[in-house]
């Protein structure tokens, strides 16, 4: 229940196991055209170019930078998190100008901020963070905000590592333009093998650039030798990943996409509703709390870090304290894909008590308890 | 026994198959820490910075060189075989300009004219395939090799990805600065977590960097957070992959890998001593044949391709190709790792045998089979 990995279900792990064949095998060529379907489907997109990038989350979001900013390119990113900064420094090592749209850690973009960035700066390239893991803020709004970036003829490229299969995400109908992930959040997947798609006017961009894209190993023009028609060698793909990173989208399409995203919703809710019953708060409005990674607010005094591992090597549970701004104010508790289970919210609510306990902070687990059991009821 | 993946013995399979555990988990960093010394071990290296890549032969490829890699750098890399020109490609996007050192598709360097080379462009990084799984062709004299560079103050990369844990290779007494590999070849593993080595020469060039790397994944500045002794996040490391390079490597380490290379040296000697006896021409001399990867001569007339698909589709073997300068002229045979054993040449040879007859072509299969059995008990 940490930021994640999530746990990964036993129909994955056993894929995993699977006998390797080549990657240019006929049967494994199969295998990634199933892949590439059902990522379609989790991503909601028809795009064609929608492909797992052979690395794990932040090799996909370096695939989106590294490929749509060409030097000199101005990049508008935000400052809301940790994973806004990592988009500033890749889109500087792809040779973009970077510009900023501000607010608090812990808190998502406003459009008229956004608004006036682009008046002011008129970015090629505008980055967000869908769900930010590192503050547990969702970004709301994500059709306003690429409204915006396209009537300044922008592209936007859309952080979704711990929304894809978790959290309501839309990718055509929102028009967003480039969307990664990562395999090991919402999709209870093993990293490996990341979650990437860009539609027809990213591509062309990328088709058109004057500057051979920096990275070899992410050339997205490249890899269409591979994953497009041709299937053509370009580098060894991580066949185990790819095994297990199906199985994973396999699950998500039996369990039915909007389906998964209620779960969430329902799973979450109870354990939110725990955790305030017991005596915490949260730390995002319920405008932007984001199911799939809720950050809960720690009372003052306490420890996140002694807590957290008291969690881990007593109770076997992970959980994660904050970062940047939000270090020791904090606590991240994912509720992702196989991981959010009732069962688990049941075993965490006690185990949180008696971290807390131990640091001379006393919670009312009971009422904890029952909220949960209510929130579970009222579904 | 193509070019790669090789068989993964059924411990990789089913160490990949573990439930996953927090990339920041203590008890994943002894993993960590287990994995670079099994990868030190096999790499016949004390390097500090000895890592798993997160992504398959060519992330570490790209790492090598990009961080290795200033703009402006002068970048020596060899013309006889697809590795050195995917070098090229590489070395370019990281802003070096590339010169050349020529052989034949298929023969190694000669290292006078490594050292012509040296004389005429001053380079600052040399690059060389230690074993070109493209034309099957082993580079002998790395120590003359390394030499010549140091004499000029240039650092060394050396390509060992069909070699590292099939074929002799010593990187700290061969003064190699820095190698790569993959874990689908000679290691028996999935690809997915790709060694690279670094010795402080070389560290210190990253660290004394004067433009920022341009990739942001493959950054060992970075990396070092994360692999170093801070052991902070940097991204998520692909953990099942690590779990089965692991397991892959205490393999090593229980064969031995002097060992392992003879066991590799005696396998596929009875392979090219039976395909010699059948009637075929190896395409390497002695002198630079390359077990772990056999190029054999096709007869005039013969169609590669069909051969090749019918070995796969008809007798579940598979072998592969030429590529450039090659492309139809050879088949591409891998003798590697778990896949280097004699039922594997044994079940190959008739295989072979009968898709050449479907060409109209009569191989020896009986004289190729007797001087398979009579190699392997010269032993």
């Amino acid at each position: 229940m940490g930021p994640g990995p999530s746990n990964v279900p036993s129909r994955v792990l056993q894929a995993m196991s699977t006998p390797l064949i080549g990657h240019l095998d006929p049967a494994f060529i199969e295998i990634m055209k199933e892949t590439q379907d059902l990522l379609r489907y989790a991503f909601r997109t028809e795009n064609r170019w929608t492909i797992p990038v052979s690395g794990t989350g932040s090799a996909a979001m370096e695939a989106a930078f590294t490929n749509l900013v060409e030097p000199g390119d101005v990049v508008l990113v935000p400052t809301n998190g940790y994973f806004g900064a990592r988009m500033d420094s890749m889109a500087r090592r792809a040779g973009g100008e970077v510009v900023y749209v501000h607010a608090p850690w812990g808190e998502p973009l406003d459009p008229d901020d956004v608004r006036a960035a682009f008046a002011m700066h008129r970015p090629a390239v505008f980055g967000f963070v869908h769900a930010e893991t590192s503050t547990g803020a969702l970004q709301p709004h994500v059709p306003d905000l690429t409204a915006i970036a396209h009537e300044h003829g922008a592209l936007v490229i859309a952080d979704t590592v711990t929304s894809l299969g978790g959290v309501e995400l839309r990718v055509d109908e929102w028009e967003i333009d480039v969307a990664y992930s990562g395999g090991q959040k919402c999709l209870s997947c093993s990293p490996g093998a990341s979650p990437l798609t860009l539609n027809e006017t990213a591509f062309e961009k990328v088709r058109n650039r004057a500057e051979t894209v920096r990275s070899w190993y992410l050339d997205v023009g490249l890899l269409e030798s591979y994953w497009g028609d041709d299937r053509s060698y370009h580098h060894t793909a991580p066949i185990t990943a790819i095994y297990g990173l199906r199985e994973a989208l396999r699950l998500v399409a039996e369990e039915g996409i909007e389906e998964r995203w209620s779960r969430h919703l329902r799973i979450a809710g109870a354990l939110k509703a725990g955790v305030q019953a017991m005596g915490l708060e949260m730390n995002a409005d319920d405008e932007f709390w984001l199911p799939s990674l809720n950050a809960v607010r720690i009372p003052e005094g306490s420890d996140a870090k002694a807590l957290c591992r008291h969690l881990l090597l007593t109770h076997g549970i992970e959980i994660a304290g904050g970062l940047g701004e939000l270090a020791g104010k904090i606590i991240r508790i994912g509720c992702m894909g196989h991981s959010a289970q009732p069962r688990n919210v049941l075993a965490l609510l006690p185990a949180l008590g008696d971290g807390f306990a131990r640091q001379g902070i006393t919670l009312d687990v009971g009422a904890g308890l029952d909220a949960v059991s209510e929130a579970l009821r009222a579904g």
